[in-house]
């Protein structure tokens, strides 16, 4: 057997070009050398204690067996709920379907929304995996050059210049990853009406919906009903090694999502799900909206500091956890920049390659997902590290 | 929005019929009424003890981060332990790869190796979703006949008539699902030699491996490293609702295997692996072991019960939790006659209808996930259903 079996769909799946550098950096630790991450897309908070002791419960209670395909009904209803707390909608539990992290959401919304052929909308930058996704089922990502213009977002002008016969979908995200940015829900309705006329589905990323500062979050949902949503316990509610995300999907594609979600996934975690479940309750928010607002102070540092050091960030993110900046000032290869910060400095960032072909090489992501005097330390060494 | 965003490939994807049933029974529970489960492929037991320590110690020492896409490398390293151990191979930890259960298993082999308009040879009747992961991929599932004959499982006198130019891979699997038989070691090496000079690739499911009665269990990598492996810690492990498997992959294919893992899963729920790691030790086995003889005094109890009441069931099954019985004394529509058991006398078992083509009107499959004592009143009260 060789690798002429290999389908020639992975030729077009590109791995996570900053795997390499973080193997590169978990070497140089072991080593003895300290390492400042600033690469990596996860809080260094762990899961809040409610939210392990309410997993633990679960074990406790045995319940260790498979849950349904469209995950427990508490969670989904406690989802509605939420929604209707935090922004006043209301939305049937049954549009609701929990899945293994927001990829599997992801998978589920294209695996029955794209045909072959077909292509879906993004902008570049972008997360790298959702053209893998549309890959992956034989669509064709069709990649719109963001810049500073339009805040690194799509805007309803930008997608109808770029529209075509074969355009089936339009994927934004707002906060973006690695952009930080925000789409804002003006525009965003905006695109949702020419979408729907141009007779297109919209899918909406909120996986960092609740992580924005100094602004007030919104969800696409408030905006119409036919869209999907794309979310997750992930980011804000520190929980990304439980693997639990959620969907929202107009009512007419339950079924269909069910029903490959039957057949691909079986479920989702079971104790996973009841420890989302304690995510929800409003004494867990307290400690969520402190974590948000220690992101937001080390947003305000970074931001600052990389700035002085003369590093371009064209306006100031809102939301997420990065900053995208412009290194042009130093090199014209950011990659090469990154790997010779790693061996020099011992600080991890993460080069603009790994998130689409507009100007990469200009372009690095940093995460602010450490504490304040580990990014201190990191930009004392960024700065060294130019000064040569 | 309409449904006419939805792909093609939705067509071709299957619902699990059983799920509607099972959804009756629990109205029927609800409602007051006693019912006996013997549809559902998990087993009564929950996760032992230790596991479900381990995975608590895990969240208390605050592992809730992402895991390597591959999975945690102690995991990779006591599974070929384990193989070692329990069938004397050697296999390099790097071909093993961590997956959302063997679902995750069963989606990266076939996404890696499989192109639009391959066919992938499969056992009919056979678990489900095999044929709807190859649809999702634009393959086509290439259904071969089985029966009493070859005792439901393909050979390699069935895999080279059936061969054609456009056939990649056959999948098999030992014990099968929803049968219970066993693929004699000395027939798989036929077959694998007959794939290997087609110039194809086999898949070997061994979910059910350990969970056999009265013969040894074996593994294909006994026979050859070039072939694929997909295997749980689901079903003899008993931790179906963790969502934790694995696949043992040809080196060359652990590349993109990883690749492709890195961007349609991110990675494996991190504290089930740990929990997953405990199962190893061998004083679990023993707990593993203790269950297999329970399963095997079950197997027993039901297989003689059923052939008294006058089912057909050819041969003794020596794997797995299922007897696949032919019930065309009673009918020629195992699906009504499913609904109607259930309605009658609260008893759910599967209709043939779920796992294919090769007269499903005549077979039922039986889970024997429950105890003796549940088993007789199934007995009961099927015979009193069948007298009317």
């Amino acid at each position: 057997m060789t690798r002429q079996h290999i389908a020639h769909r992975m030729k077009g799946i590109s791995p996570f070009h900053v795997m390499q550098l973080l193997a590169r950096a978990k070497e140089l630790e072991s080593a003895g050398r300290s390492i400042i991450h600033m690469e990596v897309g996860e809080p260094d908070f762990s899961s809040p204690e409610p939210v392990i002791t309410a997993g633990k419960n679960a074990l406790d209670a045995g319940l260790t067996g498979y849950a349904p395909a469209a995950g427990i009904p508490q969670l989904r209803k406690a989802i509605a709920e939420s929604y209707k707390r935090t922004y006043k909608i209301d939305i049937d539990p049954k549009r609701i379907l929990i899945t293994p992290g927001s990829s599997g959401a992801l998978q589920l919304i294209l695996g029955v929304c794209v045909n072959p052929g077909e292509t879906v909308m993004m902008a570049d930058p972008g997360y790298p995996c959702n053209q893998n996704f549309v890959k992956m089922f034989g669509g064709i990502p069709q990649q719109v050059q963001v810049d500073r213009k339009t805040n690194y977002q799509l805007t309803a002008e930008l997608v109808e210049k770029a529209w075509t016969a074969e355009t089936r979908a339009v994927m934004v995200a707002s906060p973006s990853n690695p952009t930080g940015t925000l789409l804002p829900k003006e525009e965003l309705a905006k695109i949702h009406q020419l979408v729907q006329e141009k007779g297109g589905i919209l899918l909406v990323d909120e996986i960092y919906q609740r992580l924005v500062y100094g602004v007030q979050s919104y969800t696409a949902l408030d905006i119409a009903n036919d869209l999907f949503i794309i979310n997750s316990f992930s980011k804000y509610f520190g929980m990304t090694g439980w693997r639990v995300g959620w969907l929202v999907a107009p009512e007419e594609y339950t079924e269909c999502i069910e029903r490959l979600s039957q057949n691909i996934f079986i479920s989702s975690s079971t104790s996973a799900q009841y420890a989302a479940l304690r995510a929800l309750d409003p004494d867990c928010e307290v400690i969520f909206e402190k974590r948000r607002l220690d992101f937001q102070e080390r947003r305000d540092f970074l931001y600052t500091a990389l700035k002085e050091i003369g590093f371009d960030i064209p306006v100031l993110p809102e939301g997420a956890f990065y900053l995208y900046a412009d290194c042009s000032k130093f090199t014209n290869d950011s990659y090469s920049f990154c790997w010779n910060l790693l061996e020099a400095e011992g600080v991890a960032v993460t080069p603009g390659k790994d998130f689409g072909e507009n100007n990469p090489q200009k372009h690095i992501r940093f995460a602010y997902t450490n504490n304040l005097a580990l990014l201190a330390e990191g930009v004392r060494r960024i700065k060294a590290f130019i000064k040569y």
